[in-house]
């Protein structure tokens, strides 16, 4: 299919190159009425008035506009990631036996569910509780193995050998973790983690805070876009089943408690993160990363969806 | 697009024509794990162990099996309708301004939100409360000329001038609606409706009291399958960015709160209602009715939830 | 025992006369900091400065300060005396069969934990939704007889024949019910209520716009000072056991979600009134009246709370 | 007021001599419809069809009837005098800075409200939430000093220098402690608790294991029910005001979320421990110590419950 689809893409590729550069630039005006994340301190650094977009298609052409440089960790966009290797590790049904499969209209970081609505398993794999309740899924002997699997993995989607962890960021989401060990351990009490709390906590911390930029999203959403296998190399690294099954998820729950609005507006599966990076891809064409570290309330980033907007309703790229 | 598919497509309808007895069958061996709804008591009366399913394709070429010719009303299937007249006649601004864009996690008729998160409106307008709301944003003079713009609008999606109201339900419900009720004067304490109440909730009882068959539905889907062009005729019925909004909230919140599960297991555009029918399509290719009056406890039809994840996971039909 | 502690008393009596100007004065301050009601319209022409306040002592001595001339509805406070009109007319059996005996800690007109907890009865007597309960309680034909039934008593224990509704609060009140109304027609749904809503809520809204002044208060909370009978003519008005319940509701929920702070700031009984008004007694020795529209973010007199903690810290009157 | 009260209290006394053992016997009859703890699994050794009670009044004399050797842990009963400890150390404005004073309606381990009312402080000091902020704030250096000094404390009161740790219990806590690990993480996050959450948690799970009879249980009420002084030895204890405070939320929140009921029902001051105890008291006259290990739903010892409603009933103890 890809090869077929090649000329017509490449024509919009040109268009793109062509429109990036203005878009990005209307899009960064939107900037100042957002606001960096800071719970993590460390995060509170990055600049609040970059935005930058990488996208690059099933035969490696690719198209940059704004500050595409940046280095920033995945956070929340890593959940994606370790879901997958969950399932791949677990299968399905013990996956789906720990966490459930619906959006919430809760905040990320709400508990909420966990005490109203039996049985206790958090809604679904991509708000923190049920996130911290993959990690601890993640195949391995202790938290360092599993860490070094998850890294392996990630750099293997991103093509990317040097994927590393921000230790900066690592610490400093470790120091300000209160909220999310209390999840985990009402995640324990209840039955859903096995294993000690701090361990499970220290993986999700490090695959929160493995640095990127968008060009290694970029990657990691061509793969997902191509339902598992590589386009460049031809390999094939996640059962297609498995994307579905995260692509719906994007779809659903991506955007946190804005995904339903963001699938209205712009129709693609996505995964953003509070260090401002959003993933999204168009099924069978393009990844697509981006960074814009100004957030808007829901914790998406003000620019990165404005621009993802235009995108989406210009080219007409909604899945809808 | 559709005339080329069109050997594609009838290829498969006669895999179906072959297929779907069986499916049926087995499908049919869940109602017994159901209940038929009987909160309204006039939809107890359904046949427990009923499955009909009807599906059309753009040449109007159709595959029907089981208890196909089962009358039921359509419930929340008609706030899929309602919405898009409601858009047709007032605008996406002023919808958007009284309903959001986001699933609950929450029952169809729970209030939970409506108290807990500002603003007091409804989250999306496929639960209860929101379908409500939009029921007051229709056109027209008093609950009469609204709701003969409702069922007018539903005859020509239908193809169908026979389209009438049953009136034994329409009795019923509105005779056991304190919940309803008491949703609606919340709203309106909030400012989300304006009229009065029982005005608003006589629209909202006739077009959840419509009678169809799975034929009706399976045509009323068409049109959206087709972007709010009727495929037989021809006809714009409805602006295709509307339909896009009404598909994509079918996908996020269609199949209430457990919409979730559903485009995981079956991805496709969907809403369901609780006299166990079910509308959905297949984008570009067929519009599907479904009955089965015995439901889950999340109130979906629990043979027709069945028979689409059969159907959708043997012949590949997920979008995601 | 009033006849050996009448000199105690009258000593005591003789103090508050001195003193109590001067306290009033210093809480009258308060009211800058609070704001009228004006979710029922025709409660915000109260005069928001005002502060008032009449105690009466068995033998009939009484002491006034302030705004006492101020005449205002009952609204919550006429909840404390139609619980034990129900009491009387039904017994504790069939009452805390349709409302339970705890405080919230939620607004006075939350409907959550009738959503959230079961069985889904009102939590007390004396928030709107167990108010709403109590009124369809009420013994009668109909609602114009229960209203009379509740306005003859309410006369007798204010020893005052000319009680009477202000019937611009009462159609101000009704026009703006619709929070109410919601909440009646959720309990009517959950079969708590029986009977017409419409007519349940008119029992409630008379019986809320009936209007008293500060003395009218201070002889309704004398006879519950003395368990049920009026001290003053020796009458039997009420059943001591249920002056017993009606005055340890008022310790632990007679003011809104603030009654924990009232209890170890005061300790005293009490119920208040979004119109300012507040009724207290000191058991065995005054019944006492308050009125002071300027209310706290709890729905409380912001100026009657204060003056309230003045007297029983300086007199010592708290029950703990 | 003690020494005049003497004659007709021990006539009381001589009468409830007679009458408890027979009033204990048909309590008793309730262990079976309760159930004993068994979240701690070393409560669950507990004997379900326990129950006994210690009277002792201002002159030392005392009625025993039923099972008064057993020996069992403090449980929430503790949070009374942490409570009362943490005023002595802070005063009331630090202390009712970190916890409200308000009843819930929830469950003692009820995380609700902690997200859905700001500011995020527990709602009062006798939930879990409370009680571990409360921890959190006894005088001293470090978890040992903490509870060096609550253990000193509480002999004191007790009048006995042989009070001790249940071990076992303890052990048994800490180690099925994630719920209160996971409220204590919330805190933290919130800026109520201060220093380290394991060091809150030992200061905690320690006050909690405290071993008592209902001997030692009467003591410590008699102590609150004379307003803080010692009346056998005469020495002050606690400041009468911090008494005060203590007995309002006993009856405000002292049965857990059956506060309300007991206080219509018995209408004492009292708190209860899911180790079977409850401290009551008669203020001015008598000190309560009761152990029940079978439980209601809400928590509290359902024969000790029983008992004393029988005995308010029976001799007109309530407040109210």
């Amino acid at each position: 299919m890809s090869s077929t689809n090649l000329p017509h893409q490449s024509e919009e590729l040109e268009r793109l190159r062509a429109l990036l550069p203005g878009w990005v630039k209307t899009s960064k005006t939107m900037c100042q009425a957002g606001k960096v994340a800071s719970y993590i301190p460390e995060l509170s650094k990055a600049p609040a008035d970059a935005l930058g977009i990488h996208v690059i298609d099933f035969s490696g052409n690719s198209v940059t506009a704004g500050d595409c440089g940046l280095s920033f960790t995945m956070q929340s966009i890593s959940k994606v990631f370790t879901l997958l290797l969950a399932l791949i590790d677990r299968g399905p049904e013990i996956v789906f036996d720990k966490v459930g499969m619906e959006p919430t209209g809760d905040n990320f970081n709400s508990m909420l569910k966990l005490e109203l609505v039996q049985p206790s398993i958090p809604f679904n794999p991509l708000i923190n509780a049920g996130a911290i309740a993959i990690s601890s899924l993640i195949g391995g002997d202790g938290p360092e193995e599993k860490s070094e699997r998850v890294l392996r993995f990630f750099r293997r989607l991103a093509g990317n050998p040097e994927l590393a962890y921000d230790l900066d960021v690592y610490r400093s989401e470790a120091l300000s973790a209160d909220l999310n060990r209390s999840m985990a351990y009402f995640l324990k009490d209840k039955g859903v983690l096995k294993g000690k709390v701090d361990d499970v906590l220290d993986v999700y911390f490090r695959h929160c805070s493995i640095a990127v930029t968008c060009s290694d999203l970029s990657r990691m959403a061509l793969v997902l876009a191509n339902d598992g296998t590589d386009p460049l190399s031809g390999e094939v690294l996640i059962p297609r089943r498995y994307v579905q099954i995260a692509k719906t998820f994007m779809v659903t729950c991506g955007m946190y408690n804005a995904s339903g609005q963001f699938a209205i507006e712009v129709g693609l599966p996505a995964k953003s993160g509070v260090a401002g990076g959003i993933l999204t891809l168009v099924p069978g064409r393009y990844g697509i990363g981006i960074v814009g570290p100004s957030l808007n309330p829901k914790g998406n980033s003000i620019a990165g969806v404005h621009l993802l907007e235009t995108l989406s309703q210009s080219l007409d790229w909604s899945l809808f």
